[in-house]
């Protein structure tokens, strides 16, 4: 699935482009997107007292992106081991498709006292369902 | 009391200057330093079951920082009718005393619940003690 | 004007709503989106050369906003002075209605020097033309 | 070398530890004390027209840090290639050395044109020069 969002000033450094620590915010973005149109709102996983932490992050910066820019973000998830779900995001110009950054993030699934948990079934159903858990 | 730090990267924008919102940053650093003089620090506030959110604030925003720049924090606070306390922040070049903004934030109390409350005695007595409640 | 957001995860803090420092980028945002209505794309001004840092800003929070929550922010402006435009912005939770912050950022004009200018006629111009620089 | 700080209020989200995206700018703040221990401060790098982009970043979340912890961050770095140079980062805890997290970034050479160039040889001899750019 796409997201459509803008540059924001405060996204920018005195580079003139995007500053590198905000991409993860964006991705951040991008996966409450995902699992809002999976029909699971990570604010309704997180009131049902499962965390998914971030374990690992990963990000390539391809290309500039200045303050305004509308760029397109497509997020795709899989579960991966017996307790992680990783998330691959990738984020170009809307406009040219000309590429701005791509990475992933890995998130384990913990419950409110930071507990490794394997994931409730609620949320394995909900995620494998339908076709697009795939970009 | 006063507290040196330097303009990070991550602080600037594409104005080649620090961003507006990263000021009220500077201030919430401020005011950690503060208390921790004060023997009141404020994870420990908050380990009691006390918070101190921000109600009001006000910045003025008086000359240019670039990355790297040191700056000078002198941080002051008044507890201000039965329930408020109002932290008055001024930041200034280190070297030059040139100043780069100023202003103020006035803070409410309320419980774990986020209900309003009286400042405890033990703050009031803590905050009170001493001269360095004034610049 | 009236822009609509959520509440992201990385705009909250540990007291489990909105951080602070973060509204202000909200009222960047918003600004953003306001002079893009006025046809006069805030990227557009400074691509002219003209400049309008915050020279003050002034934030009253409200009440509570949680992660994902949809706000609704309203923006109008005006020139005050021969060389200031004031923006005022009031943020509510967009089902309800229920205020979340409102306040204002006084902006100047400066050319790519720093220096400080008049608003050029093509900005005043634009800016005043319509009746939409009131809520 | 070794960088002290703190966890700033900032700094956390609602999970009650650092947020992801932070720790990309602890790292930042890590590069930048780094280079200032070589004599090459960041800030001089940029205003002799050389800029040093990141184009890959990893980091692996190991441990929770909450608001106002003391952690240690070392950072070393290694050119690599012919035009690239990357900095490793690990931050713990610093009363007892529990991981928090680390990771990597490599950055780029670019004039301010953004192009692409190779690192000068004021960069390459002061950044070989010593025993420290080993952690």
């Amino acid at each position: 699935m796409a997201v459509l969002f803008r540059v924001r000033y405060s996204d920018t450094d005195q580079m003139g482009t995007y500053s590198s620590a905000r991409v993860l915010e964006w991705f951040e973005h991008g996966r409450t997107e995902f699992l809002r149109e999976k029909n699971l709102p990570y604010a309704l996983i997180e009131s049902r007292g499962v965390f998914c932490p971030v374990i690992e992050a990963h990000v390539c910066y391809r290309g500039r992106a200045r303050y305004d820019d509308l760029l397109r973000m497509n997020v795709s998830a899989a579960l991966c081991g017996k307790a992680r779900v990783r998330f691959d995001v990738t984020i170009v110009h809307d406009q040219t498709g000309e590429p701005v950054a791509d990475g992933y993030t890995i998130h384990a699934f913990v419950n409110s006292a930071g507990k490794p948990i394997r994931p409730p079934n609620w949320f394995t159903e909900a995620f494998s369902r339908g076709a697009n858990n795939t970009q």
